[in-house]
């Protein structure tokens, strides 16, 4: 059984951003040697996500206005009481979900037509983490 | 280690429409002759996606019906300035997420007493595709 | 490769809960021997979650108000015609997701900074299961 672990650093200049990271997890893939696995792709912070759609800027738009639209930035949540302002943060990380799990087979990092990794921000503008791991054999 | 991977086409006949394949996964996992390991089951598509509920025709209607309520469909998604008009396809994916990690265990899919296993299709009557991919010993 | 699988049982004093997990999680890792891998963590019912969020009271209960606000209680679903009352734990079920899969690296479990496991009861007080499995080596 191979294994590979590779971290990146996102520092993004808006509040929410939606980051492409399918070469990102290209390059694990081709660097861990596997041929037939998985790969795990996920956020370190309670306040990103990662998802996989499609790269157009209008979905992307539509997939911000919408999840502001369901989890929108208030004043009142409760957890604002211990000085935080990122409540909306935290229910749009538990929206689209902190990690996605993808299929190895020949090498290749298995993906749709269509499908893109991507790295959704929801409280930006300071470091945050994502790692990316890989087994299989 | 051993793996396995299974493909399969949907071609559905509604434009939403959701398709009990835990009979596939099942399948796919006596086939791997994997004992202990994990199944992943993923849709290679932007308007699909695969969940864990129950088979009682009820609650499909109440979770399709719900998705259209918190992602439904509208003419003004800036998606559709592509000419495309499944925006909300786009974003039921994202709610009810594109895929699923199950447990094998003794050579047997895991599953509670009432999870099944669903392909969800948000954008159907045209062929799409599913990947199994068994991994364990 | 070595895998290792734990049940927990839970029997919450209310309907809706959230109980933190991620010592559960650490103990199956540490007990696995895995050094480089990863971990299932799913609940086994469909009206039951888990989630990675922050301990923090305020947005466990923001999170909580809000799944209620997006999913709420109804007396009309149609999962209610079977005699069922719970039409509102599937969809919260479906909305937080019914499973995670974490990183496993030098034999620890890998969380960022504030990531912590939690069981997201949707239908309590009442015995239910939850599933860890860990694969690696």
């Amino acid at each position: 059984m191979k294994t590979r672990t590779d971290y990146h650093w996102f520092n993004t200049k808006h509040h929410r951003e939606y980051v492409r990271i399918t070469d990102l997890v290209e390059e694990s893939v081709a660097k861990s040697g596997v041929q037939e696995g998985m790969v795990l792709v996920s956020a370190m912070h309670i306040t990103a996500g990662v998802f996989v759609n499609d790269d157009e800027p209008g979905i992307l738009q539509d997939i911000d206005e919408w999840l502001e639209r369901l989890a929108p930035y208030r004043d009142d949540y409760r957890h604002h009481r211990t000085g935080e302002t990122n409540g909306d943060s935290h229910l749009k990380n538990i929206m689209v979900h902190h990690q996605v799990i993808l299929p190895i087979t020949v090498g290749r990092l298995v993906l749709g037509p269509w499908q893109q990794v991507f790295y959704a921000e929801f409280d930006g503008q300071r470091r945050k983490r994502l790692i990316i791991k890989v087994m299989g054999e």
